[in-house]
């Protein structure tokens, strides 16, 4: 890869070299159609769907906090935070539309990895079939903030919120948890490795056997389909999406709707690979699950009612537990049978 | 003020003072109406008005690039992300909505800080009719940096694009120019001769008289006033906010447009104290004016005709040059006579 100084080029210079990447064509027609101004003007222009409501949602990612450019490639980077909002809008029962990035560069940023950002954020966006159509782009002191807004779209009567859960539904998690945390646990092992080889070319990472967990950490995938089946099938409850760790949305729900939860701890889904690297650690599985974060899967709350219909369409879903009354307080029953509070604990950029 | 470190209360514990402080009440019912949800939830959600078409901007601020910290206070820094913002929309026209502002915060920046600066952005947010929906906190390694997203609504005739410029056209402004980079050197100054002083009690800082330059520095108003009697009484061709430069402004309406013009040097709108300032550091006013960028200010084109409607309407534009053939350039004429090519120069992060 050619290193070109963005000094070089200039902020308009970069501008237009970032046009060029993310003018691309979606499936989804009614996107185009109706964007009447993209990334070329002070504002970008869109018509909103008639009858819809809108979504609108943002999310920071810091170097050193959230990403390490040793071990992230800029692809990887580009697809994580365009798929960390668009996992807003999946929370809300909605399908993404158009984002803006904003970017704070420090010099160490060459034009090229800028582009392959871009590259990656337009690889998440023709998947779920989103634009990119504004952001900004500004030097930065020391490390790099990348920043994107999103908006979106749905049914009035589809959107989905924190509030609205009820005693005695069920309490679902999608797909599995865990794994990005024992990911990037894994990647933080194999730089140190590499740091303590002194740059040896017989240096090889062993990441092979952990892909599917390091995949989660890299490249999640946001769960419009279920939210899509959640929506146009079932009445659910509350709905969140799990990006600071299981305990802590947990903790959200019950706090938005002044409700208990007893939370199983054997119910909670873990992929082998996240239990095979948590004994490499001699850590805890479930304690990735629990606090972990940076999942992008959803929790919800739903009736046994509702839960008889869903299960018949998608093997995607675990029940983890059940809404209590307040009084119950919020429950996690371990392994063996004992109950304790489930702590308040997640991925808090401020407490680590 | 008290300093509390964000550490203590997290980052769901700033969340919450912040909600307390973002709970307003605007005069424009509509945005409350219409909002469904706001920061308490993964998006928030609004109902668009029907037949409008919507804006959707962002602008981040980093410290040491946009804004010194030893002379701007965070009420005047919240004022200021959002002014930015809402100027983009007023340069396309439309009116501003909803707000998010995501916030990367280095250890230094306490909770009352954070507070002071959502105070100032409110004080914004109120004055212009926009509200703060949600947004995002994470820690920072070194500088603060604050981006901002912001909604807007327009009608689709009315919205004002870059294009749109033609041969003959006026090329007017709104206020007047370079006061925002006078005012920054004022306090750029004041702040030497403040270390100089070594910390002395007797130390006074020299700003009364400079009030004006520094206000625009400092809290500029965004010229909703002036696009709304644009759309509603006249018909302009291009226009745009004046964020980086007037010179760099003009450049992009020329290429958006494939036109040239030819500007006044002595036509540039100039305030007193903007002269007096530039005389103090022995410079020249015009080059603030043309290169000084952060003014906030409306640059647009528009036809004899509709100009002549317009001067009925406010006194607070003024004709600087018009816009020429291509094959003429871009051309500015200096206060003697002498024509030479517009520097494309404006405020670019990359290169200063």
């Amino acid at each position: 890869m050619q290193h070109t100084d963005i000094s070089l080029i200039g902020e308009f210079g970069l501008i237009d070299r970032i046009r060029k990447i993310v003018d691309v064509r979606v499936d989804d027609f009614a996107l185009h159609d109706n964007l009447m101004m993209g990334i070329a003007d002070d504002a970008a222009v869109f018509r909103p769907t008639p009858g819809k409501v809108q979504l609108f949602t943002t999310d920071a990612f810091v170097e050193g906090i959230h990403f390490d450019l040793t071990f992230t490639s800029f692809k990887h980077l580009g697809w994580k935070i365009i798929a960390a909002n668009i996992s807003d809008i999946a929370a809300m029962g909605g399908i993404p539309r158009y984002a803006a990035i904003t970017l704070s560069l420090p010099k160490k940023i060459s034009v090229e990895m800028v582009e392959e950002l871009y590259r990656g954020a337009i690889f998440v966006c023709k998947k779920y079939s989103c634009l990119i159509v504004g952001g900004d782009t500004t030097s930065s002191m020391a490390s790099m903030v990348i920043s994107v807004a999103l908006t979106g779209e749905a049914d009035e009567r589809f959107v989905r919120y924190r509030k609205d859960a009820k005693p005695g539904e069920y309490i679902c998690v999608t797909g599995h948890l865990g794994a990005s945390l024992a990911g990037l646990k894994v990647l933080k092992r194999e730089k140190e490795r590499f740091v303590k080889s002194n740059d040896s070319p017989a240096f090889k990472p062993n990441l092979e056997p952990y892909a599917l967990a390091i995949e989660k950490h890299l490249m999640p995938k946001p769960r419009l389909d279920i939210s899509k089946i959640l929506k146009e099938h079932v009445q659910i409850g509350a709905m969140i999406d799990i990006s600071d760790g299981l305990a802590s949305e947990i903790h959200h729900i019950c706090n938005n709707n002044e409700v208990g939860a007893m939370i199983h701890e054997q119910n909670i889904p873990i992929e082998a690979v996240t239990q095979k690297i948590a004994g490499e650690f001699t850590e805890s599985p479930f304690d990735y699950s629990l606090y972990g974060g940076e999942e992008y899967e959803l929790l919800f709350t739903i009736s046994e009612e509702e839960y008889s219909k869903l299960e018949k369409l998608t093997t995607d879903i675990t029940i983890i537990g059940r809404v209590t009354e307040k009084e119950k307080g919020i429950i996690l029953v371990r392994e063996q049978g004992e109950e304790e509070p489930l702590r308040f604990v997640g991925w808090d950029h401020f407490r680590y």
